[in-house]
């Protein structure tokens, strides 16, 4: 496959470097080995893997779906061989410390990376990027002596990391989950319980699976406040860390799904006695951090995931766009509405005004899901490495606020991009022998994992607006009111007065929903408020990137610039309705008596 | 399968006799034979032969997609014998005259009746459908003759028919189909060329297969007026009716699709001396009426069909909404916004507002997407048996103005209720032990097949909304008043004031939009216009069905009018942007070079 079909490098270039401007972060001593140079260089072998050695068989692992044979989960041999490539060139450990054998890259640069691993192969991309999730979370939260035993492993890419959160009862509602962790006289616990979509749960593509698992231990407080964290790897770990004897973890099932196929995905049985490791059933387990802090750490694994969540959205949406693109260039079909002359030549169906419409709305949603997922990453670096305290705090903060709107709009919007692309390929979009049906599918599950759609609302009215006194929302209107004070004087003063108005209109929104003095009419149509935000936001981000792009011409240039013009005149509308739906707490929903459907 | 997870039986009684009041058809000559006794026992019969017969080899037929062994098309052997019992209990020939073995039903009614089987299992219901629509079209079209010979073995389900339109270069531009039909001395045609995405195309189902052809005489006008139809029966057909030799139209290959995997869809090539009829190579063709017309011809058959393709598109959504609304009501997860006791017992999701936001959403759009095609469906009967001619003008105009609107809106909408069933179901909705998943792959097809998305755009305001000298419209728009003037005084009033206002601006802009000098400019957001109308329609039929609830009492009558109210607040808001964009004369998208992509 074409490099240019999986994303595209000079949206991603103008992103970093002319918007971001991401070598500035070299200035900073964690960042002080990186340049221009390393940053490109890094992208460089990131595409060029992503593209030779995922890509290829993004399709033959959707047909070949993970399956158990003889209690082994088999993959097709092509996604090994791939994620050795990916970690013999270090990949697997980008933005971790040199010590622990990483690059110490920049998140923005990291983030940049695996959105050419996820629009190239998301299924196969899932494996490496959960196992860094995984290490990140150790790093932050995991004694020194666990962090040593094995964080390495998997920066190695030898060993691989899960997240096991859901229980077949609990998924949104971690606070029902059952597993129970029981403290040993030698200070490890034993778990016992089910765990439930655990991705990467079980495979042979790596020497060891470190589990990171949220349990209860007896006694705790009810609910979330007494769930606490633990590692549990498929092979214990000796002191010498070599592998040793099996854990009491086991497959007990695969889930067939409609698309992300290639990233095997499990119930997993732990403590079920098949195996007796110090001579008696059990999972062994080692508590990360504090007992009942567990949702606490987790969190901050989740979201990094949801910021990975909404970017793998967009790539999936961004190559269905470029192939699209790709199709509508090359196809010939009818003619121009003012010219049907019969005898004339065909046109190629990017001439026809529809087809061009469901390419424009797709580059305004991959491209500004791009430039979202990006600026969140940057808004990390900021919050991790930031010389003033207050500036951490500011990127801590409007990251916060963010988050459930990185996770979500790409994963509307995104899927959004891909129905459009199956739409401008017609008949053939629905075949099998295209590529876009499946990053239909494939996208179909981001508004699903790591948080709901539904969730990512309450998150964001029910918590991150309101959090520190407002200081969320507060943030964010200072950061839109900062762009479009530069955009005075430019073409872009009419978008930037839009967004003004619509910051103004959605502060009010806020004020006026918790104003309501009924939690449950509050947060009814909190979906809509984070539809609304998300659009929003993305706007701003397309001013600022037009704003990046004053002064520079060409054809790029100028696709960027239509491409906010038509964010600006079809987009932004849908908020004003949405917003007076909100305005006037509506209760349609809430009153909808379950017994009238 | 439960029935009441299909169709809901109490929705469609409500729709025919409650809002339609069908029962009097049988006052008309033609449908004297029929009752309320008649309609309901063909209603049960279809809904339990759908719920016995089709639904239960849904996902097997998903499964195990047609394939070919030694030349021939093998499907599961549920489908011939689900269509071996629909076809004993005299459905295949639901609405022809008696004297072709047909029931003379109204065509409402056999709409009602497709629908469970839509609804049950879209893939095997097509066969049939097919075959009904080329049976339409050759009653309407064909020879008496060719009536006699080719109707009767498609009523008794003996046989079945195909609709070729498409070519490989050649989908939505049939001006650019190159399959030629050459004249014969005895008559008779010779045809060669290859026909692709031909559903029901080959398969070993029937005796025989009675494709119905697009193609061009040589020396013909170019274009779409050099087009002519034929029939081409995969056996020829002997004196007797008995089955003759094979004729030489033969299967070039299968097409892999995302969904509707139960009916086959092929590419066919005609003429390819792989059969010799008559001794000699090219496929044997019957022209159906006068040469040159065949594209008039088809035309019939597609606005047939293209009602059903929206009420197939509603069936989906619909079935996939119950399934939800079941799933909704058992699953537990999670509290209340204002009880998070931990301690408290989970609540049954559809408590949670967002889950119920998506049920109810997904309540208007079916119920709303199955009133617009039963109230097309019954706009047949009228434009066929109504006894007074201006009625009968008065009924084509306005189905005309609607069929775009019936064919887009559904496939629109009711993919997002295929959309939110899934998402109600969380990962398990994802994963292909759950029948939501199929739903909405199956659903997938709809904007596409029988006309574009974008292709109803350009038919609604290049075409419908302006023939006649704007006839179109203003029936459309006398439709709507006559509902909202019956609405004062009522609970409805404000619905009916907003419909006046909506359809008074969408009059207005399409007045602008003609006025703008430019066919270009006038047809750049044609999608945009055929989803503000599609929505004013659909509101208008919301206010039809409450205004035909009025001073009914219960859960139900309460359910339709909470339907109206949320389709009134929360969907009509989204035309207002909608219509603001197309009276601005935006040319965002027609003046995006396509080099700035």
């Amino acid at each position: 496959m074409r490099a240019s079909l999986v994303l595209s490098r000079r949206d991603l270039d103008f992103l970093l470097h002319e918007w971001l401007e991401v070598e500035t972060l070299a200035k900073r001593p964690r960042f002080a080995e990186h340049s221009r140079e390393t940053i490109d260089a890094v992208i460089d072998l990131a595409s060029r893997i992503a593209v030779e050695h995922f890509a290829p068989h993004n399709r033959t692992a959707d047909e070949h779906e993970p399956h158990v044979v003889d209690g082994r989960v088999q993959l097709v041999p092509e996604v090994a061989a791939a994620l050795r490539v990916f970690a013999d060139a270090g990949l697997a450990a980008g933005t971790l410390d040199e010590e622990l054998g990483g690059m110490q890259l920049p998140q923005v640069v990291a983030k940049a990376v695996t959105t050419w691993f996820q629009a190239a192969n998301i299924g196969s991309s899932a494996y490496p990027f959960l196992t860094m999730a995984n290490a990140h979370l150790l790093v932050a939260h995991a004694s020194p002596e666990q962090v040593q035993t094995y964080v390495p492993p998997m920066a190695e890419g030898r060993w691989f990391g899960t997240m096991a959160l859901s229980e077949p009862q609990a998924g949104s509602s971690l606070a029902d989950i059952t597993t129970r962790a029981e403290l040993q006289d030698d200070g490890t616990y034993r778990l016992t319980g089910t765990k439930m979509w655990i991705s990467g749960g079980d495979h042979e593509l790596s020497e060891n699976i470190v589990h990171l698992v949220l349990a209860k231990v007896p006694g705790g407080p009810a609910g979330v406040k007494g769930i606490s964290l633990f590692i549990v790897p498929k092979h214990l770990v000796a002191d010498d860390g070599s592998i040793g004897e099996r854990n009491d973890v086991v497959l007990a099932g695969l889930n067939h799904k409609m698309g992300y196929r290639g990233t095997t995905n499990t119930l997993l049985a732990f403590g079920e006695g098949v195996h007796t490791p110090g001579g008696r059933p059990g999972a062994v387990g080692y508590l990360v951090g504090e007992q009942h802090r567990g949702l606490t750490y987790m969190f901050h694994m989740m979201n990094e995931a949801r910021i990975g969540v909404g970017l793998g959205a967009t790539a999936l949406g961004y190559t269905g766009y470029l192939h699209a693109l790709d199709y509508a260039r090359t196809r010939t079909q009818g003619r121009p509405v003012t010219g049907k002359d019969p005898a004339a030549a065909p046109v190629a169906i990017i001439e026809h005004a529809d087809v061009r419409r469901m390419l424009l709305a797709s580059k305004s949603y991959v491209e500004g899901g791009l430039a979202l997922g990006l600026y969140c990453a940057r808004l990390v670096d900021e919050e991790q490495t930031a010389e003033d305290a207050a500036d951490r705090e500011r990127a801590h903060t409007l990251l916060e606020v963010l988050t459930p709107i990185a996770k979500s709009w790409p994963s509307q919007w995104g899927l959004v991009a891909n129905d459009h692309a199956i739409q401008v390929h017609g008949g053939y979009g629905y075949t099998r022998d295209f590529p876009v049906e499946q990053f239909y599918r494939d996208n179909r599950l981001n508004p699903i994992h790591e948080g709901t759609h539904g969730i990512q609302g309450l998150d964001l009215l029910g918590r991150k607006v309101v959090m520190g006194g407002g200081a969320g929302l507060r943030v964010l209107a200072e950061a839109i009111a900062a762009t479009t004070t530069r955009a005075a004087g430019t073409d872009w003063a009419d978008l930037a007065a839009d967004l003004d108005a619509l910051t103004a209109d959605l502060v009010r929104v806020t004020a006026t929903l918790w104003s309501a003095g009924d939690v449950d009419v509050t947060l009814a149509n909190a979906s809509v408020y984070l539809e609304a935000a998300g659009h929003v936001v993305v706007g701003w981000l397309w001013l600022e990137q037009v704003l990046a792009a004053e002064g520079s011409t060409g054809d790029f240039y100028d696709g960027k610039r239509q491409a906010a013009r038509y964010f600006q005149r079809w987009e932004l509308p849908r908020v004003r309705p949405q917003l007076a739906l909100l305005e006037s707490l509506d209760t349609t929903v809430l009153r909808m008596d379950t017994g009238w459907f």
